[in-house]
């Protein structure tokens, strides 16, 4: 028996392996840079007494590659899989795999120290996955996952573990929109849909999926799903994890398959749970059946303003709890709302300005500003607008209008480019984040800053920490964090590295998550066990001993 | 580090041994019995042709129970651990833990023909089953988690599996709300609490956790974690396990605390979905931290016909789809409306037929009723309620008023106790459920019905089939069916298993979940592989393999 109608079966994805769509040594493509205004550069650099930019970067030619230690045996029996054009070794392929988009990755790539891959795979089908990962299990070489390479947690790292060698897969030719059921509004994917390609060909239908990191531009929906990733609107839409309604999975020793029931009674959930945010340790997600939307009929994104943090946050929750909640809900602290004004745009720049001198005559001296955008059905987001209106007021919130709404609307994916821009003048940046319940959520705000603030203190290079919440649950909401300092040059990563254990360790110490955007990849694993419990993670071992019995899955990612 | 205030701590649960809550042969205690209508009465006994009632129940007393197969040294280590009042042997105990309330449980309870525990165990606290469960694994026991007792699917059955003696762990003095967080709106309880008891203390604070199975009057909290249970309003507030924050688990080789983060993307998901919905076949709940809500201000609950099933269905759709469902939405199809108008009390019948007849007149010749229940926010859900009623008239509902949703309300957990009128009377009757996309569901309803029909055709006993849509997705719906037929005496297990058998081929085979509501048990094992895999099983497998194994915990069920 087969279901009916209603369904639109789509064509595969194929073609020739690609080229990176990245530059290799930083975000996007040269001619996107951005550029940060001079006020918020010296602003920055004046509060973190920035003396000396970078060392300039080191061209792709003259970065030292090892040749590629796969056996000629095994690369023959990988063609024979996916073809000769599927499978890539020269210097761009190998150096724009080599590394993830996390600060330690930026600083090691600029200066050309990195670990490539033997060889970038790129197969076509499940059924070509599955056979490569039993080729690789046999063979005794070790696989990374590879999406859109946008991990900032070392979760692309090509590793070979015990291995003699690695092989990076990349799933850019399992890039299809498979089957559209628009009466179920479920979308069947190829793992390598970028979110912009998947957006382009659900808007035909008048459709969406709502998931949109900051790294949307280059992101994949494998590598959103592998990672249970959250999106600037997830407190709408969902992370991504909600949105996922089944999948097929490729292991070394098997393959699965979810089915996307709507609910269930049984264990599906357990499985799909497994599966989903297993960050390429037990095998590869090889198509994904997610939940869309109608395109929301309206979108209203506007501004607001609160005397302090704490009290945007007691508005936020009051919010969450009442489901009048914005798609997108962002609250920044004091710091990261002065640094925003700061650096928008020129015209914005002056429109900011002018906010900011409303909401002072009004108390809201050193503010907190906040976005709220609202998207939907006309009726239904419209009604939620006028009820968080009613809310944010009584809780003491000044609306700005919709100008920092659509001002934050043109910055959304902007942070990635100015980030390289920070790195070649000396600015050490990275972002992490965590979440809580809202009973714990001054505290844990406290604590994570505390630590940030101390450790990089504690090395002569006092930091900028400032924080936003920007995912809001019944029960809590996350907290993310940015934080600059000047760089110490000759010791980059032992700087970076300072400042993220002392703030890891604050998360657990503090009752946080070790994380609830980026996942765990290799920078979260020592805090895992904190977190699961050594039961907990004996479990996921197990799981690992199922379907990856000899270790290739992506070592050192995730497993503690 | 320890988190700051806005926790109330509670009191901890504890006391003696309770009796059993139910009658031993039956739903509720006597004095709650309930009476099917005559005219309801003649109807179904006229449709089915039933020619006799029942055979008596055994008086309690004439059960032949095999004596306690449990070792005196065992039990001189349980009660050492639980207290001698922790223990109980005597036959009420024995027999009222002797089978869940399944159609075959009920049939086999009063007839006498009943699988007794050894010994029924009472343990106080998450330690106390820490170390049964290591005595027990040590002794060679085999340990069944019970409840409400309420299963339907053979969930408590007391198989010892391949052990010499199976004791039953009855959960009830692990009863108390442990601690309540009214700030991020958590209630931390222990797994023996019952729904109407949590209800009730929670009521005190101005919440509710709105989950209301059928069986809620004698429902656990642990029992329907456990079994990812799905209650009434499920819709609106969310299936258990979209309720579950965090819980604390023991097995007989380690124990886990899912820590109660709002989101992450950790790993933590994975473990929590595995533990939810175990099914005792892991270990036990021993406490569950539950997200819970304001009391609804506003409860609307009113009647709607549809001219058809398939009419009605594709409303439910639009009103899922758009945001506008109501916390309880359900549809019944041409039967069951029919049957419910002849089973509503005197002047709720009176009623009803007025309703009927005013559908009549408009066209609606053998609708279809649904009722909607909107709870919540009064603004919140007269917002909503108002939209749905806009998008149900266009889908060409008829509006029936708050009367059906009145006599709906006050019958909603009567089922059961009319079930035990039915048996009486020699009427087979079960339910069954399931759950597919909205693309699926004509196909499916119509496959499990004529599945129904025919294998108790083939048997001589043509039964009335009816169903209803209870669970709302935005990818689709549950479907819930009850059957009945003329009882064929001496063969009542195997007429029931052939209807069975039949419609579970049919809901694998037509692509639904195997169970929506009711978990896997006992009864649903030969399907899970068909849902799974075998590698999806063989993953559920691996953790039993690490949590118990020796495989003393509840055998028989869920695993095949």
């Amino acid at each position: 028996m087969t279901a009916p109608g209603g369904v639109t079966p789509l064509q595969a994805g194929d073609g020739a392996a690609p080229d990176p769509p990245m530059r290799w040594w930083g975000w996007g493509v040269d001619r996107d840079a951005l550029h940060l205004p001079a006020s918020a550069q010296r602003l920055i650099e004046a509060a973190l007494g920035v003396k000396e930019a970078a060392a300039p970067r080191v061209n792709l030619a003259a970065i030292e590659l090892p040749s590629s230690r796969l056996d000629g045996d095994v690369r023959t029996r990988i063609e024979a899989i996916v073809g000769s054009e599927g499978v890539r070794d020269d210097r761009l392929a190998r150096v724009a795999h080599a590394a993830g988009r996390s600060y330690p990755d930026l600083v090691r790539l600029r200066s050309g120290r990195v670990a490539a891959p033997d060889a970038v795979v790129y197969p076509a089908s499940h059924d070509e996955v599955r056979v490569l990962l039993e080729t690789c299990a046999e063979s005794g070489v070790a696989v990374v996952p590879f999406g859109g390479g946008t991990s900032v947690v070392g979760g692309v790292e090509p590793d070979a573990g015990s291995f003699a060698a690695v092989i990076t897969l990349d799933l850019a030719r399992m890039a299809s929109l498979v089957e559209l059921d628009e009466v179920s509004l479920a979308a069947r994917v190829g793992p390598g849909i970028s979110a912009p390609q998947l957006e382009a060909e659900l808007a035909q239908h008048a459709l969406t999926l709502g998931h949109f990191p900051q790294s949307w531009e280059y992101v994949t929906i494998g590598g959103s799903v592998a990672t249970r990733s959250a999106g600037q609107a997830s407190t709408g839409y969902g992370r991504i994890d909600k949105l996922v309604l089944g999948l097929r999975f490729a292991a070394p020793a098997g393959e699965i398959e979810v089915k996307p029931h709507p609910g269930t009674a049984g264990p599906t959930p357990a499985l799909r749970e497994l599966l989903v945010g297993s960050e390429g340790v037990l095998g590869v997600i090889t198509e994904v059946t997610l939940a869309v939307r109608p395109l929301p009929e309206v979108r209203q994104y506007e501004g607001w303003s609160f005397k302090s943090f704490g009290a945007g946050v007691e508005a936020f929750r009051e919010l969450e709890q009442a489901h009048a909640a914005a798609e997108v809900s962002r609250l920044s602290d004091e710091t990261e709302t002065a640094l925003s004004l700061a650096s928008a745009g020129q015209t914005a720049g002056r429109l900011a300005k002018l906010a900011q001198r409303y909401a002072r005559l009004r108390g809201h001296d050193r503010g907190c500003l906040a976005i709220l955008g609202f998207e939907g059905d006309a009726d239904e987001a419209m009604d939620r607008a006028n009820r968080a209106r009613m809310l944010l007021r009584g809780a003491g919130g000044l609306r700005l209008g919709s100008r920092p709404g659509a001002e934050w609307q043109r910055q959304r994916f902007r942070a990635p480019y100015l980030r390289d821009e920070l790195l070649d003048r000396g600015v050490l940046v990275d972002t992490l984040e965590t979440a809580t319940t809202w009973t714990n959520l001054p505290f844990l705000y406290a604590a994570v800053a505390d630590a940030l603030r101390n450790a990089l203190t504690a090395r002569g290079t006092p930091p900028l920490v400032m924080c936003h919440v920007s995912h809001l649950y019944p029960a809590g909401a996350s907290l993310y964090y940015t934080f600059m300092a000047a760089q110490q040059h000759g010791q980059e990563v032992e700087q970076w590295q300072a400042a993220k254990t002392a703030a890891c360790d604050a998360i657990i110490a503090a009752g946080g998550t070790i994380t609830h955007h980026h996942a765990i990849g290799r920078d979260h694993t020592p805090w895992l066990r904190a977190e699961l419990g050594d039961v907990g993670v004996e479990l996921l071992r197990a799981a690992k001993s199922r379907l990856d019995p000899r270790g290739i899955m992506n070592p050192g990612k995730l497993l503690p």
